[in-house]
């Protein structure tokens, strides 16, 4: 496999493909998610969704076919998505007469709805989630990070005023720094997106942006306030206590399978995936090893059981045409957190020896009995092993500049916290000079105000902004 | 709303929208499965999803656009689906070299994949499964039943002979049989389809089949044997233990969001749904009575919890600007199974007034402390109770007929057990006739032969098939 070091980008590509992550679609920029890629999905997915419900939204479903039409309403959200839409033309053997689009993002359709079902303040909050695929024709896609189609979650709402709505971003911009640190084990910064980075037709745009291990920034999860943008553009109003008509303020947010790709791009090294255990399809492998490999696997499959029942996720390697030494680097490059070898002398020991991923810790021999009492706290320091490694990674290569040469070197390795004008066209003389843009302004950055890094003119903001190369 | 007994399909079609299952979509025939309907997806998905992982399933996520060439692949799976394709023609604002169908099902791209993935014995069985939406125009569309995108698992796998694809086949009848059943409360009829009512490219498409309250059968699940017909048109093959190259027997089986209808057509009276307690999104639905109701709202509360803590879906309505008599009716036009109603003279008593959605059981006051402890048991029983009911509807609208007034008298309310020719134009005739078709050759009906109902030819499959008018 090539070394992170000489190509990220080719060790990225091919590590998701052998882990066994993905595959290659038959349409260009498409990708099959197999069942170790989708399995670490369905993990995320029912923490997330556990949460989302925690907090008061209920899930529904909208056609994915959405009539080209509707996309228009609302214009800058149109001109943000024409370009990547797809469209069908034709169905049920004929030229359909208004072509339909198949959604990008479900903000107009799901629009449409919410002006049926809502006329009185009674009927709001209205908050909606849906689970989804969704097409972005991209023209230089990336697994898991710009595919053709991916899945997500999408968060709508509608409320009575902007101080409910901006409550509702927030929260939903808090679920998903949540997931991202304590799942993913992703240091993200959540933070508000620069006007130029804002989502086609939103007010305000949020969003938690993650450092992968080339120093490049990824956005993990974005939630948006609209504002009445929608709201005017579908007609979403109701009828207040005293009677007037008003405009609802309406919210979305959403996280994708692109996160499946940032714990790829945070954890992974040169020998392969490193899983944090919150999102590992797999915990802990048992490998029988030993010339009686095959006398050891009752115990083995004792030992799965009894981790098993201390709520562990634990795979025994059966597989009889592979030697143990092969096992040991191909569960390693699927980046399983814990290792357990288990031989004939372990057994007649009473002990199996425990390899963890990474870290500080040697291999060592571990009583059988002890493990199922001592699995989770393994799993939980590991966890939190990854995460403090990531803050000490993000944290090593984020530089505070306050001059344009220390900026361009900062950013051509990792990020740079940096005075910024907030003037669009010097946001563009910086991409087009050293491809970084501003990733976001850090909610919880200090006050501070001064002269822009690129053009000296007062700052704005009243904050540093990040700046990075962005996925 | 329109009663039953006046026009079954208006009633259906009110019913479905004012118990905020559903609402149309904007583009014909699409629906929006709103939260009501789509909890109880999440159930049954929840507990189908389990069942197939326990029997040794994996989840993947496949594209949703194909090459149009792949659905020519295998020429009966084209011809089937050909008239309900639709085609994305242009992406990315231009006209694509090969249109994309949207997946109407994914046998052709898993069948691609799978040719990629197996090569030797060790490979299989190969055992997927897949959640996602697919697209079929549908020319006459009835909520959940029929409609342009529904949702749906669809699982495929590949096994390196004939009697392995027969029992998976058949496994994952076993599991549409005891989701219908024991979920659901349908008592489906398994059986096979006669080879004029074939899944396009199988061998062999075995079914569930239940009876709704108008007597129609709806075809509540499918699972097919492919033989070697997609491994051919696929090229999926493996080295067998001996060396030769053999073609994969592949299998698909496919449940949908169907089901919902299914569970309204089946249980389903004229004040509205009635829900199995197993996929009920509310199981226990507490409304606080009597001029104090604000007084008992607290004390609705605790018991909700305590309900809670005995493993129940329970909901307090706690709508201030409604009438308790306007909630009562709500809830039983929305099929929870059971109400429970509080009062300052109930609390004072220590009690509350119980009332079922069906049976027997007259509405009767019992103490809070035993709730928590008998509620559980309630809920069985009314599980118990719809399943028996739906029954005995079910024996009571089939005859066994040997003579075709007999028969055309039997269709025209409800199920026929007939001999049949199995000649595909004496099919047609039939369903010229009475629009009855063939809906299954049950698998565990007795073996018996002798003459064709309809042509008095010597009756095929060795025993007696059900027709009906179907969904």
């Amino acid at each position: 496999m090539t070394p992170q070091s000489e190509d990220f980008s080719a060790w990225y590509n091919e590590l998701v493909a052998k882990a066994g992550l993905v595959d290659r679609g038959p349409v260009k920029g498409t990708m099959v998610i197999r069942p170790y890629g989708y399995r670490m999905w369905e993990l995320l997915q029912a923490e997330l969704d556990g949460r989302i419900k925690e907090t008061g939204h209920e899930n529904a479903y909208f056609p994915m076919l959405i009539p080209e039409s509707y996309l228009k309403r609302e214009a800058e959200h149109v001109e943000g998505f024409a370009p990547e839409l797809a469209v069908v033309t034709h169905a049920g053997g004929k030229e359909l007469d208004e072509p339909l689009v198949v959604r990008p993002t479900s903000e107009t359709v799901i629009g449409e709805m919410m002006s049926k079902w809502i006329s009185s303040h009674r009927d709001l909050p209205l908050l909606l989630n849906q689970w989804a695929n969704v097409v972005r024709w991209e023209l230089r896609p990336r697994t898991f990070l710009r595919t053709t189609e991916f899945l997500w979650q999408e968060g709508h709402t509608a409320h009575a005023g902007e101080d409910d709505a901006m409550r509702e971003t927030m929260l939903a911009l808090d679920l998903y720094d949540d997931v991202a640190t304590n799942l993913a084990a992703l240091p993200v910064v959540p933070g508000e997106k620069t006007p130029g980075e804002r989502f086609a037709g939103a007010a305000r745009t949020f969003t938690i942006e993650g450092m992968m291990r080339d120093g490049r920034a990824l956005q993990a999860g974005t939630s948006h306030y609209m504002g009445t943008n929608f709201a005017r553009a579908f007609d979403i109003q109701y009828t207040g206590e005293e009677g007037r008509l008003e405009y609802c303020h309406t919210t979305s947010w959403g996280m994708t399978t692109r996160m499946i790709g940032a714990v790829v791009m945070t954890h992974g090294d040169d020998k392969g995936l490193v899983l944090p255990p919150r999102l590992a399809p797999h915990q802990v492998v048992i490998v029988p090893v030993g010339r009686d490999a095959a006398e050891v696997m009752p115990a083995a499959v004792e030992l799965a059981a009894s981790l098993r029942t201390a709520g562990v996720r634990v795979h025994v390697d059966d597989r009889t045409h592979l030697s143990p030494g092969f096992k040991f680097n191909d569960w390693e490059m699927r980046g399983v957190p814990v290792r357990l070898e288990l031989g004939p002398r372990d057994l007649a020991a009473g002990t199996a020896v425990m390899a963890r991923r990474l870290g500080d810790h040697p291999k060592e021999p571990v009583p059988l009995d002890r493990l199922p009492g001592m699995i989770t706290g393994v799993l939980d320091d590991f966890q939190a092993y990854l995460l403090r490694r990531a803050t000490e990674f993000r944290d090593a290569n984020t530089a505070t500049v306050d001059d344009w040469d220390s900026f361009a070197s900062a950013v051509s390795t990792g990020w740079a916290r940096a005075l910024h004008c907030g003037v669009p066209a010097c946001e563009d003389e910086i991409k087009a000079e050293t491809k970084a843009t501003p990733r976001c302004v850090p909610l919880n950055a200090p006050e501070e105000t001064g002269e822009c890094v690129r053009c000296h003119r007062p700052s704005a903001y009243g904050k540093r902004v990040i700046f990075a190369r962005a996925y």
